[in-house]
């Protein structure tokens, strides 16, 4: 077994509001916040290997644990010595707790006051995630962060629903922390656990899942059950409340979110982490992001253009292959061709925050925004 | 327009018969014989960049001339200075004249006095492969070596048919080597062109093929026609036949084949060049070459297996990542398993041939490859 690494985050720049600049540090690993994670679903993300994610720099990725509990199982990846060394990675890695893809995923979910029952949507057969239990498996994965077990509140919600459903979240929030206390109090190796902010489009909900958080003390806090479909000019008003009652001195995790301009209104409200499989699910299908906006690189148009995808990309892709011959992959459906993509615009995510850091440092923040989107133009924000 | 490499064979060890040491030189590039070409039919080894091959020590890759044909066009590549340039590939390329993949694919394949006319396998479209068209096209593809338009004479055939159509391979190949010398004269950029040799498995008629070729002269000649369902058991007689027949000093390539034990009983006869989607097609599919034999490794009992593919193999997917890791790959579908199956069953190839060139330089061919193939079990023997 691994020894744990201890996670700890430093606020550098900023407060309760606004552009923030920090360190998450997990061991030895230094993660410069804001960062997005790239999404590791099963142990991988999708046509990448652990070397060509420290090539574009990433040092966080999220994995999932509905995902892994069912296929290898954390048992077996707890016998190969954790998740970190069973996929050869020694970056961070956060596991969210699967309570997204119960919802998502998973059929006949029934939620219990003990936790969520759900059938898998691999053979049917009925698993019970309490959150006690969702500790556990996220321990035996061995991830450096793990999630609470929430309820996540989808569009359109009633505000008895949302209420509900973010009293549940808390209750599980308790005792997923009690769980933790009692294991580490144990000896068991656990790592660093985030609660979720749930209720809905109700910003006093929001506060007050917020705020009984807060005063229940976590190490970091998610934003959850946005980007689930409901229209994007609430989520300011969400965002803001829960930002301003969360403890300056905490990370902030967007939970799912999103595209280059999403991720730039977050950072300008106070969010430090991003996950999203965005760029990576449309890479595989031919839309790559760039500097200058999305780009559909197998269309037509790119059949004899000799240029990389991106001229201001130094990653491996554009460093050595042009528009023309990814275009080729795309059209004749060579696996090569969603590598590729892949590679860059995860890497072009990577300089994104990279620039975005830069940016907060120089108290440049608004301006950087208002520039690069007005650069990448309408097709990239959405 | 890149200028064209010249292409040389120089035989460093052996004769007409038995095993060979030898040097391809294409232009600065070297490719020491007995080698093996990784299958990159459509501009791509499927799942690999060209920064992977290099990693393996690939020197010389095979392309299609079908497929580069239909898609995206040999005019295109030729726009864009040639395959080397359009893929970013630096090493040598030899393009097979698509005669097979007509075969194979295409439907109402017609033999015609003048070529073969055919209709895609994408969309029907209707087009004629003749011997000279089929030169110029490689011509445009820009690849170092060229193969000649051949009819190739499947199993079962009688003798009449198969005599039938080395005659017309005769005829084509004598058209190639004039276009060849047409272009030349001209000073269009043309590269090396090989001879194929066919005849069915009929000793004669591949003997008559074999001297015919070589009296019309070409930069190195392939034997065609075998691995096409025929028994293993008659293959010795034609092959022996017909590489007795061919000059010693030039290149000899048996197109398509084959497993490690194909390759070390062909080496042991006389070839120099190899070519096969065998390693890298089962890798896809979960099955890889290694010195014990095949391995599937998506099967069950490497679930728990912390051992990498191959303990002796040095290639990167064994240098970091374990059989447990890649059977959890395989088991949920995730596209790095077939990656790094790939590259290691490639990279195998690469030092299967790096160990029978030292062996038969050391002139202990014949007890390294018995002792090869008792190590590898009857299974990797088929």
């Amino acid at each position: 077994m691994r020894e744990r690494r201890a996670v700890k985050f430093e606020l550098l720049h900023g407060g309760r509001r606004g552009p923030r600049l920090g360190r998450l540090q997990i061991g030895a690993i230094e993660v410069p916040t804001p960062a997005f994670m790239p999404v590791g679903t099963r142990a991988s993300v999708k046509t990448l290997g652990c070397e060509d994610l420290e090539e574009i720099g990433a040092k966080l990725i999220l994995a999932n644990t509905y995902h892994l509990h069912l296929r290898p199982g954390a048992d077996l990846i707890q016998r190969r010595g954790g998740l970190h060394r069973f996929m050869s990675w020694e970056g961070g890695i956060l596991t969210d707790s699967g309570g997204f893809q119960v919802h998502s995923l998973a059929g006949l979910r029934r939620i219990l006051p003990e936790g969520v029952e759900f059938r898998s949507h691999l053979d049917g057969s009925r698993h019970l995630f309490t959150p006690e239990r969702t500790v556990e498996i996220q321990a035996a994965l061995g991830s450096d962060i793990h999630m609470v077990l929430d309820v996540c509140t989808t569009y359109p919600a009633e505000e008895r629903q949302a209420a509900a459903e973010m009293e549940t979240t808390l209750r599980w929030a308790e005792r997923s922390k009690r769980q933790r206390e009692q294991m580490l109090s144990s000896g068991a190796p656990v790592g660093a656990l985030f609660g979720i902010v749930q209720g809905g489009l109700y910003p006093r909900l929001r506060q007050r899942c917020a705020r009984e958080l807060a005063s229940l003390g976590f190490d970091g806090y998610a934003l959850g059950g946005l980007s689930v479909g409901e229209p994007a000019s609430q989520r300011p008003a969400v965002m803001d409340a829960t930002l301003e009652t969360l403890p300056a001195e905490d990370p902030r995790y967007l939970m799912g979110v999103g595209t280059p301009a999403d991720i730039l209104d977050a950072v300008g409200r106070g969010v430090d982490l991003f996950d999203c499989v965005l760029p990576s699910r449309n890479a595989r299908k031919g839309t790559v992001f760039t500097w200058d906006g999305k780009m559909v690189v197998k269309n037509r148009v790119y059949a004899e253009d000799d240029t990389p995808i991106d001229a201001e990309c130094g990653c491996c892709a554009c460093r050595r292959y042009s528009r023309a011959y990814l275009r080729h992959l795309f059209q004749v459906g060579e696996y090569l061709g969603g590598r590729l993509a892949t590679i860059h615009s995860l890497a072009f995510y990577q300089q994104l925050m990279e620039r975005i850091r830069q940016a907060i440092a120089e108290e440049q923040f608004s301006s950087f925004a208002a520039a690069t989107l007005s650069r990448m133009g309408v097709g990239a924000v959405e």
